[in-house]
């Protein structure tokens, strides 16, 4: 398999940028990716994205992506796999150069969800969901992970001022990240009188609804040291699926999609658990950090709480979890999200992310899911 | 590169199917594959489809379409790229295997239109065309295909009966296949006297509305063989894309989206137009057969209804065009549409393709585009 590095990134900040359109967005980002990457000119586009289709009632997203990069005439396609559309497109993107089709290509995410109401975006959020058997029945996206969260807390014994402490990290960690939507510190006390979005997920267990795109250039090993002179190469990456309704689920509290996710990207980096220095992890809702956590194997099955409790994970432990502030607190613009995470990673690996740092890492990962853990991508980078 | 092949093929037939969902179609085709493939068990899966997200309100939509194929577990994602996923899924597919990350995968083109009013459908088919700069002024999708059948009969000097004989052509084919939405004979009276839908489109110039699933299996080399006793190979793949408004374009008539793809696919197969034996290509309506014969370099610009009028393209001819009916007639459920294609392809190659036959092809083609021809994919295939 020829190997793949990311040779550049950009990122706009993420934020309710109501005076920006997908172009401008995806312009932003792809500049600062292209001078990270000393001029690369991508000859395909793959672009990850969730609602354009349901909220903008835009399909064909990837040609006006490709005329905002400047590169029209290029070829490319959308991957859609609800908020995991971003690790998804990378993983697409990364077998068009491993193939061997393309020497350099890039992978744009991007999302618009602050122009419409709110009512609206969670009825589009909850297309991850399953429309059949769950949401014509009145689920709410987070009212499933809600059910996973009450599980949790049940059968483990968590408290839900236990599971107040990651997102009070999140939001620290958010505050020295420029590209962060939620640069506020909140505390213990702040998680737990924010307002019930469902029992027992409060508001500062939530990702907030922001815009925002992120650009990865990956290129082909003998092209990879002209565009940068510390190319992070593409070590593994895994794909795995669950069932979309969960009470077709064998067990909803150990995600099938994450657990075959990282088998297959540990076996292919020939890596296990315990070498990843830094990862990026899916915390859309606190609980889905930990079944995250637990899924990667960083902690035994319901033990992710406890750990994070005695101070595991943080910015000098291996491995070091969401130095971004997390979908949590950096924003989670769905469909760009695992784009982000895996723009991040680089960076951490090659000492220049601008906000809180790894000691020197040298093995990094990012899971990005879609669903409540339905649709999991899992990508291990290696400097 | 490692060579990938087709080694199953599995399809319904296009019908207005109220009875059966996504899985239901998924399954029945899945079941067809794995058998012509003697039980080849795909490691993961790509969907191509348009309209689950903007008419069913369901993303994730790879988790529901695994399920039904009997494979939780595995990953996999969509592509959208409107009436072009299904080609774009395929290439995407194509390159995971010829990348190495995975031996066995499956393409899975599904799309339901039939469940929803027409005016509807008809609204989210416009979604191919660019939301914010036509569609949002009235514009709908076959109008916008008008205006491009109105410039190619001025600068052309085509009359509107030279023109209604594709799909007569179409119809004729189609009531061979099996597989066909549309297995009535029709004259070009009938055309000329059916209902006008965007001046000078009529009725029988467009693709019904219909539902239906593809799923085409691909295995490495070494695999190939076990799968079945003729593999068929992917010998060329490529995408191109052009401006999503049309006022943006250099020309209206010669879609870049076609050149570029047409010219990357010919070049990975070392092949000239003139190699080509059979070929499915993209007639939604009748003006894009036109555009994609000519921008495939089967004739010269301005010159395919012509050919057409003096008997060329049919199934005697190199290459021979739409032997299955085409989008026109076999049916044109959107996102399914590209996996129809190169699975009557490789059908053809192979010999058993239940309709209409090529005499003895060696090399096919097919070409899937979604929007005005915005989005391109080009697959040709070897014997």
């Amino acid at each position: 398999m020829r190997k793949v590095y990311v040779v550049g990134v950009g990122m706009t900040k993420i934020d309710r940028h109501y005076d920006k359109g997908f172009a401008e967005l995806v312009h932003e980002a792809f500049v600062k990716a292209y001078e990270d990457s000393r001029g690369a000119e991508p000859e395909a586009v793959v672009v990850g994205n969730m609602l354009s289709s349901s909220l903008y009632q835009q399909d064909s997203l990837t040609a006006l992506v490709a005329d905002a990069m400047g590169l029209r005439g290029r070829g490319g396609f959308k991957v859609e796999a609800a908020c995991g559309s971003g690790g998804y497109a990378f993983v697409a993107g990364y077998s068009l150069v491993a193939s061997g089709l393309y020497d350099v290509i890039a992978v744009v995410g991007v999302e618009k969800m602050s122009d419409y109401p709110t009512a609206r975006v969670t009825s589009a959020l909850a297309q991850a969901a399953d429309a059949e058997h769950e949401v014509i029945y009145g689920a709410s996206f987070p009212g499933l992970n809600a059910l996973a969260m009450r599980l949790y807390m049940k059968i483990y014994r968590a408290s839900r001022e236990d599971l107040a402490l990651w997102p009070v990290r999140m939001h620290e960690y958010a505050y020295y990240n420029p590209y962060a939507q939620l640069r506020n510190r909140i505390t213990v006390e702040d998680v737990l009188k924010s307002t019930t979005i469902a029992d027992p997920i409060k508001l500062m267990d939530s990702a907030p609804v922001g815009d925002g795109a992120a650009v990865v250039i990956l290129a082909s090993e003998d092209m990879a040291k002209k565009f940068n002179d510390t190319p992070i190469q593409i070590a593994g990456v895994g794909l795995g699926s669950d069932a979309l309704d969960l009470s077709s689920r064998d067990d909803l509290l150990k995600p099938l999609s994450i657990v075959k996710a990282s088998e297959k990207a540990y076996r292919m980096a020939k890596v296990e658990s315990k070498d990843i220095d830094v990862a990026e992890i899916h915390d859309a809702f606190t609980i889905t950090a930990l079944l995250c956590i637990e899924g990667l194997r960083f902690a035994e099955w319901g033990t992710s709480w406890k750990m994070i409790k005695e101070g595991r994970f943080t910015k000098d432990d291996k491995p070091a979890l969401n130095l971004s502030g997390g979908l949590k607190a950096r924003g989670h613009p769905v469909g760009a999200t695992g784009v982000y995470q895996v723009a991040e990673i680089a960076m951490q690996l090659r000492g220049d992310f601008p906000g809180v740092k790894a000691s020197s890492p040298s093995i990094g990962l990012a899971l990005n899911t879609g669903g409540v853990a339905t649709l999991t991508s899992v990508v291990i980078l290696k400097r």
